[in-house]
């Protein structure tokens, strides 16, 4: 059984202090809109307003998915073991954007249908692919626990090596299905409402993933009301690993970066189990898929950016780091009016 | 007088190729979203589909205004000099924001009140501030055409420097009246639609904003039809400036990152002037003043960025600057299907 970290609610004087010293500075008030917002979540969550630009890690995990049986992706399955390999080779989108941001990138391959080697690899693997959520539960609690456990385990390690902003991705085929289902019980929704075109299904695949959906929902409806169970029946290995990270980076006081659709159903099971994670929690954008902005609401989290990005990696997440870390550089480099000896309105 | 240079439109299938080439990329077609409209821009623009991430200048040109004799800003017209001096001691906003992008930032002296100094400052200056225009033209056709010149010279400089990416940003008490009133007589639009709280005046003074600028637009009807007279009738040093960037920017092939209203009032006008420079811009983003998507719209640009920015400075411009260069390094550096053997769809 793993032990869930404790989490403390973010420190809302150290918001109202940091607004206080953004108020300082020489700007017209509240002229950085959502930067400023940044700031002042960011010091309730890091407990200070003394803030600067943060170590910023990636976080992908990839797993398969017993969901991708049913055809509800346009990609066939062996992509996902593919990806791994062109990420580890250094050809994928979230390579370049790791780079381009700065950030360390972990690759965490928390169980796709092969093992892929590699230095950027982390083998945390909970089998070889679920199984497929339409005819009973798609992991066993044991494995969504010892997911969360090594998720956990990531972010505190992270989290000694110095990197306190955690941007987080995920791959494997078939996973938007997952996070459909794992949204549909959570919100809860109707599954038609929170299933999208993943990568690119039609119209014919989009009808199937609802079905597979629903179908899903009725072979688990008796996890019903507990996270962890949930998430089990209906998640993914990758999800689960993120979920352990949600809630680790939260009791260590670091900053989630969330990326799209399915980073956001790690989070939503994470705040079902403990709340408060959300305060640790920046969401970097909205993705086209119909769940993601529901899924985001229902945390409290509104997007910074909305570039019709759909590719998952941790793509959007890494994109928003500049901006996460440009906000906190704000705070920590501009001269206030006193300094600078210009005049308030 | 000046010379408008010469200026082709985009080339259309260089934008074509580097969509073919985006789509062979290891990721859903597509999936980049907003970040492959802006690779397929810019290799239209640069008229090649081999594109790498561009070396950045920020170009942050200021001056100062008749119209704040007006009253139509919350912060009093010295602030103009005092932020120059802030910004020359690495103080402000756009100081941060630029060492955080990795751009060189460029401050011209367009004609504030007083001269200031500094290392990072050039005096361009066609004055020191310009006319009140509610009572006749705010400068001569001589002083717009002088800083149109400039701004070409300055652009072209930079393009010797291997900057071929140019964010725009203002600083000037009372410009974002002159950019109202530009956009008013330029797009043409009712005075009331393209007026703001600028830097955050109250309900009085955005009633007197209004009221200004139609005096102002009444004042200079004789100027309407040549956007060059408008420029002069109702425009500012900076802006006169910004608007040479634009021209020189665009027959140089070099890209423009466009920052919020004022920059964009500058736009507009090298787009009355010549429409092909559109191609050569980027939107960073959209501020909250309510000219500023109308301005965008005219000239057929789509904002990156919505984050409630109103500082002005080129501090959006500079934000997007990671943006734009993270969708040009995902076009130099992602592998292929082929190259990654992974299978597509």
């Amino acid at each position: 059984m793993i032990t869930i970290p404790a989490i403390r609610s973010a420190d809302k004087a150290c918001g109202d202090e940091a607004q206080r010293r953004l108020d300082r500075k020489t700007k017209p008030t509240g002229s950085l809109g959502e930067l400023e917002r940044l700031v002042v979540r960011i010091a309730a969550a890091r407990r200070t307003a003394d803030l600067e630009p943060l170590r910023a890690a990636i976080v992908l995990a990839a797993g398969d998915h017993g969901y991708a049986e049913e055809r509800v992706s346009a990609y066939p399955a062996e992509v996902t073991v593919q990806m791994l390999a062109n990420i580890s080779a250094g050809g994928a989108a979230v390579n370049v954007l790791a780079r381009q941001a700065g950030a360390e990138l972990v690759v965490v391959d928390a169980g796709a249908r092969e093992a892929v080697r590699g230095d950027l690899i982390r083998p945390l693997r909970l089998g070889s692919g679920t199984a497929n959520a339409t005819q009973g539960p798609a992991m066993s609690r044991d494995q969504a626990e010892n997911g969360i456990a090594a998720g956990i385990d990531l972010a505190a390690e992270l989290g000694r090596s110095g990197f306190d902003l955690i941007a987080v991705g995920e791959l494997g085929i078939g996973n938007t299905t997952a996070a459909s289902a794992l949204a549909a019980a959570l919100l809860p929704a109707e599954p038609r409402l929170v299933c999208g075109r993943g990568t690119g299904i039609d119209d014919a695949g989009l009808s199937r993933k609802i079905e597979v959906v629903q179908r899903a929902l009725g072979a688990n409806a008796d996890r019903a009301g507990d996270p962890l169970g949930t998430l089990a029946a209906l998640g993914g290995f990758e999800v689960a690993v993120l979920t352990g990270v949600c809630l680790a980076a939260a009791a260590n006081a670091q900053i989630v970066v969330l990326d799209g659709f399915v980073t956001a159903a790690a989070a939503l099971v994470a705040a079902r189990l403990v709340p408060a994670v959300a305060d640790y929690m920046v969401a970097s954008h909205r993705a086209p898929e119909p769940g993601h902005g529901l899924v985001l609401e229902a945390i409290g989290l509104q997007p910074l950016l909305d570039l019709g990005l759909r590719l998952g990696e941790g793509s959007g997440a890494a994109l928003a780091i500049p901006i996460v870390n440009s906000a906190l550089a704000v705070m920590a480099e501009m001269a206030t009016f006193e300094d600078a000896g210009v005049s308030d309105r």
